[in-house]
């Protein structure tokens, strides 16, 4: 039977999991069994659409890549059952989709409208995939235990690194290791200045390129000053360390007091500054930071250049296990909710 | 119901093993709902023991320790059910175990005799978990078509680099992506002097403190020469590739020829020798190799020293994926091993 889904927000995130979809559908048939219909879409400025039976995800991307509304989406079947206009939440509850993709504007802060969204989800007795870093930084313990309440998942592998595949590589691969501490490039966008004024160039020249390239925002504070790299510890002190921190309980600093001089200096005692992300288990609980760290050569993490992530998580069993990956992207995202998908079926 | 194993083979793997088990009880218990029962080990110079109730592991443990044979192994239960000196085959057959833990002393080159072990146990209706590389690097599709057909699992994570988890990345949070080219360094031993040369020593006294340290073989033909890093990836090629290639498909060169000029030279092209295992589609099928190749010092697996290992996946969806972890040592070989036992237990 496929399996259903619906998208509430048809931005970058769900279009690029459209396109995996189509272009892997036969692969992710004869590999995995896996079959899918998109029965909804749900976009506060997009448009709605809902058919039971599902619908033509071609065309609803080529409405989405003209401008044009999805309520002007023309339906396959003989009997058209679609229906138009639905809000987020009354696609949530009253279509028949298996697993709800998460994907819609969402204030960090407040987690809103993301954490009404996964609630009315697990209440309805389906699945939650998500991107959105506020249900999980926010109230990560709620929301788990009202998806196993309901006997239904909270999926959030693309809100951590989501071109990296941190919280399946934790759940599934080094199931039965213990983590004492996890400590990462979390943020493209301050490795690439940092890389950038390594070769020479000032900050906000560094800065600048950065913006020309797209990785960093017009208005860069919630990168340069870890605001993004604190969200994705909270998150991963919650997940990995089962510790219900919040944005309270992590230091943070950003990369905007590192001076040519200090990255010199650095490199004179052979270490490089970087942006770093840290979750450490003590007597006293869960040590959380996003701080510039001057990081030795002879670390994994040194080496690690441009916009990529990585994470060097220490476990009692295997030592320290690092890895490396690309940051977020079209098509990293839109995987991360792909695989999150994938493993909800296989589990069933 | 506790998940019943039988050991065949009890060296430093079963022990390491067995020691994880007992410390992680608890543990695995609460976190997985996993529970374990040792019901035999069968080993040609240790001896043998079998006990469908279950056999007290901490005992088992103090015989080798004291190089006492188990089968001076006293019985717990009042009405003894004890069955002593069965050699593998026959505890394989005639045993209770859900899963048999392949670890028998075994010959690369013809896999025996860990295939005709596996064999014996998927025709019995039991698991394989094994950290042998011969059944896989000699036979994997042969392995896995008789584990399919009698409906039960061959799992082989402690084959590759069994301090770091690959196979069951690429099954797991990879999923759906297609790999494209894997390329890695296998061999702890070889890094382990090719670091040491960089530092200014010989070649003969590199592979000589690796030695002492008890990294290196007393015959290290298999390490120095890519025999090691050959097997790893066939079997990379065969899981990961779904290509059946053998050894005659790799070529094959080893460190040996490797001098501290060619070092000097690398270092002054900012690159780094390092002898890569590799396993590229081409239009032609599968191109397989292990070779020192001079890796540009941009590349994450440039950074990795001494005894650590690494692979970079290429991907189709994620871009490069790269993990890096320790390479075989007593306890992660034995979590190789309880890993996928517990991701046997987890999907049933």
């Amino acid at each position: 039977m496929s399996h259903k889904i619906a998208l509430i927000g048809f931005g970058t995130v769900g279009q690029g999991l459209c396109e995996i979809l189509i272009d892997k559908k036969e692969y992710l048939k004869s590999k995995y069994d896996f079959s899918w219909e998109i029965v909804a879409i749900s976009d506060p400025v997009k448009g709605s659409v809902y058919c039971s039976s599902g619908l033509e995800v071609e065309k609803l991307l080529k409405l989405a890549a003209t401008g044009t509304s999805l309520e002007e989406y023309q339906c396959q079947h003989d009997n058209c059952k679609c229906n138009f206009g639905w809000d987020a939440l009354k696609t949530i509850k009253d279509s028949n989709a298996d697993t709800i993709c998460e994907l819609a504007f969402t204030n960090v802060e407040t987690g809103m409208p993301a954490i009404d969204h996964c609630k009315a989800a697990f209440e309805s007795g389906k699945n939650v995939v998500t991107s959105n870093k506020g249900p999980a930084a926010v109230d990560f313990a709620g929301m788990q235990a009202l998806a196993d309440e309901n006997g239904v998942k909270f999926m959030i592998e693309g809100t951590v690194v989501s071109g990296t595949p941190i919280i399946n590589l934790v759940d599934g691969p080094l199931a039965g290791c213990e983590i004492s501490s996890i400590k990462g490039i979390l943020n493209g966008t301050t490795n690439y200045i940092l890389t950038q004024m390594e070769a020479g160039m000032e900050y906000s020249t560094a800065l600048q390129k950065d913006q020309e390239l797209g990785y960093a925002e017009a208005d860069p504070t919630g990168d340069v000053e870890g605001f993004d790299a604190m969200a994705k510890v909270i998150i991963l002190a919650n997940v990995v360390m089962n510790t219900p921190i919040t944005a309270k309980d992590v230091e943070r600093e950003g990369i905007t007091g590192i001076t040519p001089a200090m990255i010199a200096d650095a490199k004179a005692q052979n270490a490089r500054w970087k942006l770093i992300g840290s979750i450490e288990k003590t007597v006293n609980g869960v040590k959380a930071a996003v701080k510039p760290e001057m990081v030795p050569m002879t670390h994994p993490l040194a080496g690690i250049m441009d916009a990529t992530n990585a994470l060097t998580f220490a476990t009692d069993l295997m030592g320290d296990i690092t890895i490396v990956g690309a940051g977020a992207g079209r098509t990293e995202t839109g995987y991360s909710i792909l695989t999150d998908i994938l493993a909800i079926h296989r589990n069933n």
